[in-house]
């Protein structure tokens, strides 16, 4: 048997077409009969499903979560349809084997081929993937591929679930997997964030309020700020994706858990849980959950609260590298490429223009979404294949282009100080400083004098003798103007 | 004072534009003098907005919460400095007074003349609302509008506060009141759709997944499904509402406190969890708080997921109200007015209509709120007024459209139970029940016979002898199809 | 007559709910009798409406453009019931009447009191314009209101009318009509950044990309591609009204015609045509017109690229303008108020904040009408209403905006030219002039040396001799590296 | 030479990292020296690109139109700086031939290997474009890769250009050489429309407004509608489109033509019409042109458009096609699957399905091309790579769903005349059709009383006596209910 699997988990060949007819196997649906290429795992609900879905041309399998979270689902099903007695001890066996091949075996992957952009709610994948269980099944049991009557997708595999519970929970599971690479790469920037904050702590510049310069503050306080915020996203995906965690295993069709026995949903969901470590809770109403995809719209909006994120540190750190002459020049982004095919010398912020770009693309997967969950109509939403396209190339995306940005950009980042002291040097604003002790009005006045006569701010407090030079000393301060002798932290680490 | 007072609170009169000299009184800013009329509160940088700011021709004052959130945070303000001593005790109580006045008294909310779409980043309203405090507190201690050197604007009422953490400050107390009767309508709304689970809980028909005939329900199950859906939706929106809680009072213009006693921001945090109840912290990162608008961005999101579930919702409505005749018939939705100028006796589900164009306009302002939450730059997002007008907005109409959607559309839906009943006795798709006990290709075979020679699939049954008629009989049970006997609750109240 | 009119005209007080009966008309509908105050000029169905549609707060009459476009339709059709000798030459004379009295009369506006957002596809603003117009008209025939004996809202002044067809031919009328002023306060906006654009003819500056250094160029080149870009937001905005021209009257409820005489499509379409001097045709297939909306869809989205290039001409006058110290500091924007509570001095951008904002606005109603329009089922779109909202709302806020940024913003900026000519003095960009005599490779070699060894570029190249300094000096004329020299034109007005 | 030609054109081997060190060139940038695989033809600047974009995992080869787009540039470029006499007869035509070579060549796509998401405005697909070309040209000349003292990637085949006017040039002509298969789709589906409209002229149904019984129409108006509605997309398409035609070559890096021959976007120009087809003009500002991506935004927009068609036709389908018992069971779409994974015999509408979440993709694109255009700012909008791989992406879902939804779905469209006709017979609401001759009033009575009474309409009328029996047969003829006899057209192709 094992050499039977050896062999099966050959790369299948599938584009022998013109095969003799031995190369093929007739299987059979509600359609009729079709011809199935002998050496693939998939069987006729998967090829009707590639016949009447050409349309991106990415097969599921092009996502190594989707295709996890689907088979954990069968296989905590297996093992519960053994514990309830519903399934024979070699069937259920076969089944939790086969699923953990396909887990372990990335080539396996190859077989999920039904292409990401389908109708039917997930129906062509949850029969992709019980097709391909089935036959992987057959291959460790020594039988030949689509011998059903030995092992079935439908009656075996899925047997008691319905695409309308597996789907959403196999997908659940997948969107939780793919949030870890993406958790790990924020935390990263995170870091390198902090780091380069803790490396400006000394570098005076103006804070720009509406552009407009505004009052003294740290580059590092600036960066202090950009982690703050990556850590305060990571928080918030790891809150909003605690709403996948209810599932509705057990619910099959529409929720009244018909064709299931009765403890299938709780002993199914314990299982799941405890195969992928993920807290999993049955949904409270299990109608309502089978057409429910509130907790994807949250997810996805959550991907797009960190996208705004990332696209502002973006937009920051274009506007400081600015210049390098003609522009606000306090910062250098470290040099990737060549910026232009006709200005010699020219270097731009490509990895921050991209990540602007990437957090465009989640907002448009963000509004994709949210016409899906709008469409949704009585017991079920037909459209979450499409919610799960856009989650898993958002995460793709976002993650690939976190690591760009850290790696290749923030990491390398130089303070200009010599050009962020200048501004600071030179500007009206710490007039701001002297507003408790002088008052609005006064410091209005001089504020605008300093502008029109286009003299320094300290010679005209000077020369008209508002302070004595010692206080002004005092309250120019660069701790007190930065806060950091206020008890206003410059980069307070959060846990 | 008490009658300078009352004399004070007449409404004032905008339109004497044409008075005689002793009507106006003369402000000046930093772009010099400008005549304000003698009776009104607001002064010259309210002036100034007005106009900067004839865009929408929506003042502030119309929606009562921001005036309200803005007036709390002065409130607080004036204690916390009149605690720190820096403010002196008559002015900190002519302030605090003034405050009190305005949130009792809703003639005050006509003074809050500012357009709701500015420029600026709020700070025509922070200064319009610091004006209008300052003459009220002028009123209350028997002085002249305008006389500025007894009680200021700015070194008074807006001390140790910029607009960049008293206006999202405020905001975020507004958006919380605001929040209330929403909330309570809404649970009005899953009162009622509860109360129809309860009335339907005998009604057996046919659930629909991709609108086509699935298998029985109760209609009971649907309507307690819709009312799960709103319970779950006010978890969502209290739960992200606690994002609101963290301010940046005492971080000033770029969260690095300047001007500001470093005890102000925590005694004022303090003060305004006393005067609202609700549970305020400092955020912990002032510079980063200051530019950040996260919380407004989930917020918005949240009432967005809540619009696609009353969009759902209603078009659920409408497709079981669909006919009378030549529709799905399930339910009567009340007639609440003539549906046509030219079909006689034609009644429309209007109601639910416009629960849809609501939610559409939700989703609509949620695109706003994020695009402006994108382009903010630097230490601080100017857009936060837009985001404050599309929150507003939103919160207005939905809390208008929810109230109406329960007691004109749902208090008075009735069931249509003989065309449900028919439903369920016409459909061949009871046979999925028999999956279990028949497997999924006999039972394909049968419905696809059925469906061809337009029989009913019991008599196929007992004319195939698959099943003793006992046993049928008891598969096909409504308690077991529907799942009331199987452990799943048809309606099941949550807390 | 003339006496009935003039009484009739005196505004009507609506909240005396508590009168003596005398004051009160019975009127009766599908649902039964209610009571309409007397002195109104709306009937039952508008107070239906009411009832059912306290959503917004915002009454139709609120915006002068639909309500003008639905009495010109209601005009037009009863001059062609008039001409096709299906209305007494009175009563189509007293509707004609009635009609010309509201168009010219704002008080009468007050009389349209239903919202802006309800359901019933806009039957309730259609129903209270047939309503308005006949009591109007009963008022003219010195007969009472309610006296629909005489003349009726539904059979007179709605013949041949479905809301279906008469609602969006009405509101293809509002929003042409909309549109001239924001055509007009566009004009001036492209004519006053042209006139900067001659005035600033020959500020050279830096020209940049991707907010990195790039080559010469004037001021006078950049205001003048702003004013450009407006003058081709003009003609994209009318090339694009002109799918509102295709119209369904004719139609009546789904466009079959039913109810209608054959010729009443062609011929109040003509008549329509002449009220208002608009092109208007019929649509070729009236089933199809009667659901598309098509045509509100590319004018949302016209409205939408509108606010992209008001937004992006914003942004680059805030870029522009930024400082005054530390920024870009090369224009100065007129202060129209003081820009801070806290930080004296400070003046912001305010205006183009104001533009950034609704541009985001209208990208939002944009997502909206999208949203109403993929919403639309079978025979019939019935959010029209919340389209027709989003649309008026739209090009109030712009025409106002735009308008403001033109007379408060544009028309007073300012060139800091020595900020400019400094910019290009100190940057090494000018080597890409020398691209086509040098090399790519070389010039690169010089750029970098420049920015590792910070000198002038001209003194690298003089001092590798690498061209003649008379051949150098040719190559850098400002008219050469501006494109004036080379046929590329600085500002070439457009028809 | 044709022999090294043949061998170059082998499909390289990039996997060869491991390669002895002769397998590899050296080759230079700004940032140093860079091994690049010998036998590839991309260079120095395409592996930075590589190196600093792993996002999305597609590569730009992966579209066609992109990489055609840009060759036919490159192309008309050699053409023009031939003709200029700016590029030696030799360098020119080997330039020329290598384009045609790629153009030719499929196997040559996989050169294009930078990712579709990157930063920098085009500039590396630009310069990946620049390198192949130049190597293909050494290639035809028997010259290594990499020798490019020979044949310059910028010097020679970006002479004249910048990335900023060369790329979005061509990524027009990719736009519009995408367009094409789309339109062909299109016209398709609208003729496979029209002849179901054909086919279902006599098949008399009920009209559904708001999803309530309407008024009588034919199964052949409806379907003829749809087929109007892409007719009409089909022109709107076409008619958007026309605004790529102006284009921007000659105005090099910000539109000023620095290091451009001053005939040479004229001469340019003209090439590219010669060489593609298609009818572009120059822009008549460059500046403004170089920044604006208007074009795209309309053209994104009409994509947008046409899916909400798409979507609205495919919503249409699902609710005519609902049941097949408990639905409105009108038509019957093709059976092309099985529909459930658990519910034996159910048939879903799974390819309209498909279309509604392609349309809900491009509706997402839509905003990522919205957002991507109003982050554009002063010279250049660096954010066209997300427009131009938006757009493709869209257009390829969409020829691909659309051909399936025509050929899986609509040709296979069976009218269930029954349930059509049964409709119609019970109905009340054909009561409209006697308003003219009775009132709306007398038919709202009747029309309630059938409803009350569940009595037909029909006997109504005679029991009432309202109406001679002959007269009212006549008034109720199909022909006139449903306008085939009052001129309006059933099916009235366009041209």
């Amino acid at each position: 048997m094992d050499n039977a699997v050896n062999d099966g988990l050959k790369r299948p060949v599938y584009d022998d077409a013109t095969g003799s007819h031995e190369d093929f196997r007739p299987e059979k649906d509600l359609l009729g009969f079709r011809k199935i290429p002998q050496n693939v795992r998939w069987g006729i609900h998967t090829a009707r499903a590639q016949d009447n879905f050409p349309i991106s041309g990415i097969p599921i399998g092009a996502s190594p979560f989707l295709v996890k979270g689907m088979v954990l689902v069968k296989q905590a099903a297996a093992r519960t349809n053994f514990r309830l007695g519903t399934l024979e001890t070699w069937r259920a066996d076969a089944i939790d084997k086969a699923c953990q091949n396909i887990l372990d075996n990335q080539v396996l992957h190859e077989e999920f081929v039904v292409d990401v952009m389908q109708g039917g709610a997930g129906t062509s994948t949850n029969m992709n993937v019980n097709e391909v269980i089935a036959n992987v099944a057959l291959d460790l049991l020594g039988k030949a591929h689509g011998d059903y009557t030995v092992l079935h997708p439908n009656d075996h595999v899925n047997m008691m679930q319905s695409t309308n519970d597996s789907y959403p929970t196999g997908l659940r599971v997948a969107v939780l997997l793919a949030l870890e690479p993406l958790l790990e790469t924020l935390m990263d920037l995170a870091k390198s964030l902090r780091a380069k904050s803790a490396e400006f702590r000394d570098v005076l510049k103006l804070g720009r309020t509406q552009l407009r310069d505004a009052v003294p503050m740290t580059l590092g306080q600036e960066f202090g700020a950009f982690s703050t915020m990556i850590q305060s996203e990571i928080a918030n995906l790891k809150n909003v994706s605690g709403q996948l965690l209810a599932i509705n295993l057990g619910g099959t069709a529409i929720g009244t858990g018909i064709t299931a026995h009765p403890d299938f949903g709780a002993f199914a969901t314990q299982e799941l849980r405890r195969l992928t470590g993920y807290e999993f809770e049955r949904a409270p109403d299990l109608v309502e959950a089978t057409s429910d995809v509130g907790a994807f719209v949250s997810f996805s909006g959550a991907l797009k609260r960190l996208s705004l994120k990332l696209s502002k540190i973006a937009g920051d750190l274009r506007l400081l590298s600015s210049g390098p002459w003609a522009g606000f020049g306090e910062i250098s982004l470290p040099a990737v490429q060549a910026g232009s095919s006709i200005m010699p010398g020219k270097v731009n912020p490509v990895i921050p223009e991209a990540i602007n770009q990437v957090a465009y693309l989640v907002c448009g997967h963000d509004l994709t979404v949210t016409m899906c969950a709008e469409g949704g109509q009585l017991q079920l939403n037909p459209f979450e294949p499409m919610i799960a396209h856009c989650l898993f190339s958002s995460m793709h995306c976002l993650t690939n282009a976190v690591t760009v940005l850290t790696t290749r950009c923030v990491d390398g980042i130089e303070a200009e100080w010599e050009r962020c002291r200048s501004y600071i040097e030179g500007s009206a604003s710490i007039i701001t400083a002297l507003v408790p002790r002088l008052g609005y009005e006064v410091c209005s006045r001089l504020a605008k004098r300093a502008l029109v006569e286009k003299r320094k701010i300290l010679d005209l407090l000077l020369e008209e003798s508002l302070l004595p030079s010692e206080e002004l000393a005092e309250l120019l301060r660069p701790e007190l103007l930065t806060g950091a002798a206020s008890g206003v932290s410059v980069e307070r680490p959060q846990s």
